[in-house]
């Protein structure tokens, strides 16, 4: 038997980010381009597009930032507000699993199966 | 901005039970009886009891016990390992949900949004 989770946080009460916003985001700022990013994630740019702006409505930040042209700075990357929030995530959301993980071994000690 | 979390135990791979399952079997043990838990539960008796099945193998023991007639001990009860096994389940899932909200706390501390 094993522990399984997910977790994710909600803004305002309806709009959610989990580990795969959370990955979409950092995508994009990888690839500098929402388009790139939805195309290997599997997912439509109007739902992207879409979900990005409630995102950042229910934030009250912006996540991301276009500058045109090319190179390391063109493109759509994240803003400083969208990597320090993803970097809290990550920390959240990996320091969570760790916590299930010994919370499942202290709940079932001494379970044989 | 809120955490949110789901956990769930799996048995062998496959076979999940999380909180909803463990309340269908606390329900069934209170009311005695798979059809009438399920009727509350809005779920099918095949699929339950395909579930149940399942569960039980994947776990290796019997959660429930039929036992004929009526009364306090007649009817479907949850096994005494059953019993165990729910008692540790909800201390991990309790316990789990307590941890991911120190978490969330913990990692999003002086973020003011």
């Amino acid at each position: 038997m094993k522990p399984k989770s997910k977790v994710w946080v909600v803004f305002g009460e309806q709009v959610k980010l989990g580990d795969g916003r959370a990955r979409l985001l950092e995508l994009i700022d990888e690839l500098g381009s929402i388009k790139k990013a939805v195309a290997r994630f599997g997912m439509s740019y109007r739902s992207a597009w879409g979900y990005l702006k409630e995102l950042e409505r229910a934030a009250g930040f912006k996540m991301l930032t276009r500058t045109p042209g090319g190179g390391p700075l063109g493109g759509t990357r994240l803003t400083k507000a969208g990597r320090h929030f993803l970097d809290r995530y990550w920390r959240f959301s990996r320091g969570a699993e760790g916590a299930i993980k010994r919370q499942f071994a202290k709940s079932f000690k001494n379970k044989k199966k």
